[in-house]
């Protein structure tokens, strides 16, 4: 189809993303530009929307739309419970459970050393001030189950003050799995069973 | 996630393409926004400019961004030959088994009386000029194998001039299956195997 520049840049950008590989990338092109041409502006206002208006919670780094994400700014929260994710789709995840009224903080990431990744990309001077904060009582870690995620479990622990209890979320998750995709109810019997961390 | 409209809105758009359901809009979702924001002005780029360039052919209703398509336009094409498909994507695979050498149109859909689609969706007009060009030879029948798509060949075959070939190809691609999604080695042999409609 060397005729159609516009349609193979699209379908290698489509490419690009989770889960959609060549044919799928050119099935969604077709189904656009035969069936459902009105969708292609649609869909090109959201994207640009979205870029625009989607930031990181100033906070607890959650996407949100304005400096504090709807959990943040959340009333009947319990602050003495601070939940460490690795994205912010894990703590959508673990939001879904609705077995969680803590707060937040997100990580964007985990330590990884071979990737170049270590602790100053984890906004750890953030995190020091959330550790500090005088409502806090336990710190449970919910990195995922993953080599990286417990490792960098262990790493963080060290940096939570003397007399806050620190947990880790129950091995209830597949080991090697990852967290954002687990079951809602596993991931809720996973919160409910967090074990001490013993460092 | 209440707090972000313009992610929802995206994700609600995402679910209309084929194949992605409400877990992999969300994952699309995270991962342009958490990890290649980018990629979401590219992406509305890719799609504004597809929109405005790809029109269809105004000779065999291809996907194009010129008046005729790059097939229309070749110089080695066989123009005793026209393949009739259902859409710009059976066109495709068709010409991706490298087996066909001739012209095609495309009807845009398949008669379908219950969804109200009748003989004046499927470009008649311009039909009717392609079967009377002084070349044609032979016309083979490419509609999908499904109750809809046989109906259609059935249809348009009695608008063949007497002395043209009508053909069908060959049922090597499964009864009741997309032509779409056929393997081409399967698709190549239908194409080599068509045999005579039996009208
Ligand atoms: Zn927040
Ligand atoms: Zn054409």
């Amino acid at each position: 189809m060397a005729d159609v520049p516009s349609m193979e840049a699209l379908e290698a950008l489509l490419r690009r993303l989770p889960g959609i590989g060549p044919r799928s990338a050119q099935r969604i092109c077709y189904d656009l530009l035969v069936r459902k041409r009105n969708l292609l502006p649609q869909l090109a206002t959201a994207l640009e929307r979205a870029h625009a208006a989607v930031r990181f919670c100033e906070r607890c780094n959650n996407l949100s739309e304005a400096p504090l994400c709807a959990v943040c700014k959340g009333l009947h929260r319990d602050h003495s419970l601070l939940c460490i994710v690795e994205s912010p789709a894990d703590l959508r995840a673990i939001e879904d459970t609705g077995m969680f009224s803590g707060d937040y903080f997100v990580l964007m990431g985990h330590l990884s050393p071979l990737d170049g990744v270590g602790p100053e990309a984890l906004h750890l001077d953030r995190l020091s001030e959330r550790l500090a904060e005088a409502d806090l009582q336990e710190v449970i870690f919910a990195t995922n189950p993953t080599l990286e995620g417990e490792a960098t479990a262990q790493f963080l622990a060290d940096l939570v003050p003397a007399g806050i209890t620190i947990s880790r979320i129950a091995h209830g998750v597949p080991v090697g799995g990852e967290l954002e995709y687990v079951d809602r109810g596993t991931l809720g019997r996973a919160l409910h069973g967090r074990r001490l961390l013993d460092e």
